[in-house]
């Protein structure tokens, strides 16, 4: 997979063409770009906002149709039903699996892996091209409505950090930015915080979680966090929570069919449980457990399950993905349908008319107490109204307050062992999918369980079933994902309520803990299988032991002498596959000097444009001023995500091999050095932490030139 | 001022007495370490937690005793209330005032700045003493008590930071680290994280909002942020919720006086505005706009002040300190129960006795509607229910809704422009003293001023005034402390209600905008004044043109020899201030060799102990192993926020200053060095993000041994 990934350029690359665009700049241009830093933050709010919206409405109107429908039919029969219901759930996942496969292949699977490594450093081909964008709204549209086992969340984050990059780099035509006014964000850097806003944006605008979404950003998808950030994030993310808010408030006089009435989110819970006691801690820690196990478990599985994958079954191409995906629709379907015609209905219970619960809810209308294959009236099957309904209100159900004993403890068993089961087994097929939904299912059905022996247990009447069903859910995700801070506050931002905080943070310390002690986290495991090279934010045990120069082996450097002739060049860019070459010249002295470092990518650029070949092998001039710069500096400037030049796309007549090329105006004279015996932990520290690429190991200076302290850097304006 | 402060070494040393210690460390050690570090995290969340509480009960009710006591006085005669109000207030801010004087100077204001340049890497004098700690609690109390115009928050910030810092030393004996099980937390990083915990503490138990606490620390007090850390500062957070949530429903029943009734903040506003109109958001900006103008004013006015009486006023000595506090306290009564004598009262409104207002509100109970100096039974005297009340209740009154017209705009502008004044007066005067309570009175304010026009032009019935005076708290704190995500989450914590969020962040953006036209924030300021150096976290945009080797001019580099003589250093230590010395060796080939950096404490220490004096002038051995090193790791330990050693502290005989010492051992062979020509910007970055304290300027090297890039640093355990 080596060829598929490769690390970006944080770093400021000081050659003379950056030096003189720097010279030419004045004070105005750095406000212009601030001014299009935070336009564009705007407009990524917007984009991810509108984004959202319009998942949701098609999700919502898709699924709605398909339940009527099916409710419909199976007033008279319950065959037709099945079928009717099997084939749309079919239809819509085919869709996803074909725009997928044929499309956008990058836009299977939830995406989160590939921006966190993206922000930790590695561009993977293809996760932010536009296709992959397109693709991962329509399939996610196509492969949720249809019923999978998946959410739409991650797809959501993935969303945003795609229209955050295209807008950087200006739209979709790859090989050129386009107007000067869009050349404020051409390097690596300003691209992963433009990144990270779009990540910040699609988490609030999946949870409708604005403080959660900024959160998260910083918490689990980047790598490297400037406090100028956090605002424009912050930013970012309350637009998109008014963009969505705007667009909910529209469709609440039914502009937009079925959606509005019930789903996007928001689980409101106010109205539940106001106070706990401190014997319900134990049961709370209990579920803490449950969730660190169950959640390390479905990292295991998934992983097992991907990697044979990736293996054996995908690789035997797209048809083989595309049956692969229909035939888990159809199980989804055949089971979410079929189970609950097993299941005897239950007699509603006695429910105020003021509470504004119904039993049996009419059809058609979002609640409790579904009414399925049920023989008499006032009866409703527990099993249909979390087997048999979108995921959104299903989990509202088991959320839900004021609703004792809605569930038999063998319905939200049989619920539990099939949904698990069929999350595993959809995972990782190839349409986009999210695991923050179905994690939330899984949880809140063993919550809801716990909360029912509580109930019978404890015998006091304040205790909420759906608290402890909130609580299961914040434990599964804890013990899948590892986040802990930004899903505190996902948690208390969906169910609006923030009294529960220390009892979901309980929780969550528990399930981490536990989820910690079997394997990493969901994201980490996925991204290590794709070969994503992350580096954690903490250096290995053993790198304290370590030196530098151990780590760098015995390898001889390839470098580059100051002059170069272009034979040797493309020899040596042939005959490896580095990305940086250090740049040695020969003093008056005869000794050697190492005077900087070159990247490939920037070779490339040399030879393909050809004008800076010379034929003298002797240095051109010492200093720049005497022969002008060719480039701009936005020529070498390598496009999102994708690969780039290559030395093979390079012609090169006899002649231009036998000329040469002056490298010092193009190097990067000040790439980063550590002396030999540092220990790594040190030098890992300082490659993490300021996102390098490259970092020289060198002898001990002979000399030194001076000193910097606090003071020298305290420079008044 | 340069002698007061110092720089922190958060790098770690990689000196042989590091290394021994790391290879004799087993795994073992280090989830010891962990666990420890946890543990020290409960303990400080219980700490801070308990320190609030405190606090908050006795200033509780030293408000209680002093405003029931006045009431129950002016029944009879309005003079002796009035005498009595000044005296007591008097007395309270006397004791303040003489705790800190007296007994710890670093006491007094808020010790926000301190600790933000504390975690910047800039040790101040005595901020985190046992008794700065001490003087913090109790003066607070007495300031706060005694009814100035200043809050208890800033000062529990720094009360947490100090809990957290001596439980990380062990206590107060401040020159000998205790048992061996807390030498875990031995170097300023370690410390340095202990810090952000209880500044995190600190927040979470002023507002009692956990969430804002992080952010707080995170944003705007840490300069530094390790994920690691999060989690820890959450958990810390979450712990003083729950302690002080535990305290708050014991005094319920009761237990605790006058406390419990009212204070501790949580200013819940759910019962109030649910939605607003987009014609709304004209007046919010305006609110925006003022909070703006008024906080830069207020940075600004409190700057002047602050200097002058900084350079004369409190040269004086500690009497005109006392005095002057004195002076604003009896002003402070005098305004407070004088102003609102000479506004008429006005009658009582009808209100729904089921909404449980009262009007007038029953002598001693907290609420809206006071009676003051009114003739006629039902009649309330608006001034006085924000003046003559302590700060907590006039801010619940002045955001509480379904309270339309209760106060008049004279009595809101009289109140404004005193209290805004009353304010910029006390700022800087010899007592612990925050500024966000005071913040929030102003800022509610002119909020409820805008709110009134708003419902007067408007009409509409479902605007609150409460609203709006929520907004302007926000506002006038964006302007002044020019915080964001934070300000933003623990306004949202405070009041409970998350559906305003999005138009608590357009007033900050919008103030913050306005702010930042002026001049810096709040703390910034103030830390410049008080000579605390603090790196922005962006690099001055004159850097991108300077390169490393000006930065540290032609300074002649103090250096010493690897074997040095005893009396040499003596003469260099005294012959200048500086902190750091490279250490250079002869090669055999005769040429030179940088090999590390010898810290000042370092040398004093060896200079101290003396076991590593030696005869000769030659180098011991080359190489560990021959000679055993005689310092643990821990000797070489500087106390928190103190001087440490001074070369005056050391006597020396004459034949020990013959002697000689090998540095070879003692010297971080691992300094940072930059090549001469890298940018400012560069070196900027590089000296803030791995927060250093010297950086060695050095040529570019002769050899390169090595390239460390990704791939190397991806080990596997
Ligand atoms: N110019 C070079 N000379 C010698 N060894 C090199 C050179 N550049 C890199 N290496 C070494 O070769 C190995 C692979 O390097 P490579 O250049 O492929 O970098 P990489 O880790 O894949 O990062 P990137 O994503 O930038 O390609 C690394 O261990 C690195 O230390
Ligand atoms: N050994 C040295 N030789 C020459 N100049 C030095 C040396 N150490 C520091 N300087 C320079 O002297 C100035 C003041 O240095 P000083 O050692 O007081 O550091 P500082 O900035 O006050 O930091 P600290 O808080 O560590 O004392 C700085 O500009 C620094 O570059
Ligand atoms: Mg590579
Ligand atoms: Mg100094």
């Amino acid at each position: 997979d080596g060829g598929r990934t490769e690390s970006l350029d944080y770093e400021v690359i000081e050659n003379f063409a950056y030096r003189e665009e720097q010279a030419n700049r004045g004070r105005l241009f750095v406000m212009y770009q601030v001014a299009v830093k935070w336009f564009f933050a705007l407009l990524i709010g917007i984009g991810t906002g509108l984004a959202a919206v319009f998942i949701n409405i098609s999700v919502e109107n898709f699924a709605g149709w398909k339940f009527s429908l099916t409710f419909a039919i199976i007033q008279k029969s319950y065959l037709a039903g099945f079928v009717v219901y099997i084939l749309f759930n079919l239809l819509l996942v085919l869709s996803s699996v074909y725009i997928v496969t044929q499309f956008a292949p990058a836009a299977a699977g939830s995406g989160i892996p590939e921006i966190k490594g993206y922000l930790n450093g590695v561009d993977i081909h293809g996760i932010l091209f536009f296709r992959t964008l397109i693709g991962k709204i329509f399939g996610s549209i196509g492969s949720v409505g249809g019923g999978l086992a998946l959410g739409k969340e991650g797809p959501l984050v993935h969303t945003g950090a795609c229209i955050a990059s295209l807008l950087g780099q200006g739209g979709t035509t790859k090989y050129h930015l386009s107007s000067r006014w869009l050349q404020v964000f051409r390097t690596d850097r300003d691209r992963r915080d433009l990144v990270t806003c779009g990540c910040a944006a699609g988490v609030a605008a999946a949870f409708r979680a604005p403080v959660g979404g900024v959160l998260f950003a910083l918490e689990e998808v980047t790598s490297w966090w400037r406090s100028q950030l956090m605002w424009r994030v912050f930013f970012t993310s309350a637009i998109v929570a008014v963009v969505v808010r705007t667009a909910m408030g529209w469709c609440k006089s039914g502009n937009c069919g079925h959606f509005g009435s019930g789903g996007f989110i928001i689980w409101d819970i106010s109205g539940g449980q106001e106070d706990y006691s401190f014997q319900e801690l134990l049961p709370m820690a209990v579920i803490g457990i449950i969730g660190g196990l169950l959640g390390a478990l479905f990292n295991q599985l998934t992983l097992y399950l991907t990697s044979w994958r990736r293996n054996y079954l995908h690789k035997k191409g797209n048809r083989v993905k595309i049956i692969e995906a229909c035939v888990i629709s159809i199980l989804t379907s055949t089971i979410s349908f079929g189970l609950p015609l097993l299941r005897t209905c239950t007699p509603c219970p006695e429910v105020d008319p003021a509470s504004g619960i119904e039993c049996p809810r009419s059809p058609g209308m979002y609640g409790n107490y579904v009414k399925f294959y049920c023989s008499k009236d006032q009866e409703y099957n527990d099993l249909a109204t979390i087997f048999f309904n979108t995921q959104d209100d299903a989990i509202r159900n088991l959320f839900s307050a004021k609703t004792l004993h809605e569930f038999s403890a063998q319905s939200l068993l049989t619920f539990l062992v099939m949904f698990y089961t069929l999350a595993v087994v959809t995972f990782g097929s190839a349409v986009p999918a999210g695991q923050f939904v179905p994690g939330i299912m899984i949880g809140s059905t063993y919550g809801r369980l716990v909360g029912m022996f509580v109930v019978n247990f404890y015998q006091k009447l304040n205790i909420e079933e759906g608290t402890y069903a909130l609580l299961g859910a914040a434990s599964f995700l804890g013990g899948s994902m590892r986040m802990t801070v930004s899903l505190c506050v996902i948690m208390v931002e969906i169910t609006n309520n923030l009294k529960l905080l220390p009892l979901i943070m309980l929780v969550l310390l528990i399930s981490k803990a536990v989820g910690d002690a079997f394997n990493e986290g969901l994201y980490e495991e996925q991204a290590r299988l794709r070969g994503i090279p992350l580096l954690e934010s903490k250096p290995k045990y053993e790198m304290r032991k370590m030196t530098a120069k151990e780590a760098c082996g015995n390898r001889k450097v390839v470098s580059l002498p100051r002059v170069v002739k272009v034979a040797d060049i493309v020899s040596i860019l042939r005959s490896n596959k580095h990305n940086g070459f250090p740049v040695i010249d020969h003093t008056r002295g005869g000794g050697t000097l190492v005077i900087g470092l070159m990247l490939r990518s920037h070779l490339l650029v040399l030879l393909q444009s050809k004008v800076d070949f010379q034929h003298s092998p002797l240095p051109s001039e010492p200093r720049v001023g005497a022969r002008p710069i060719m480039h701009s500096f936005s020529e070498f400037v390598k496009p999102v995500s994708s690969r780039g030049l290559s030395i093979e796309d390079i012609h090169l007549s006899s002649d231009d091999l036998e000329m040469y090329i002056d490298l010092a105006p193009f190097l990067n004279p000040s790439p980063y050095v550590v002396p030999e015996d540092m220990s790594l932990t040190k030098v890992y520290n300082l490659f993490r932490q300021l996102g390098l690429r490259h970092i020289f190991v060198v002898p001990h200076a002979s000399r030194i030139i001076g000193l910097i302290t606090r003071k020298d850097l305290l420079i008044e304006e």
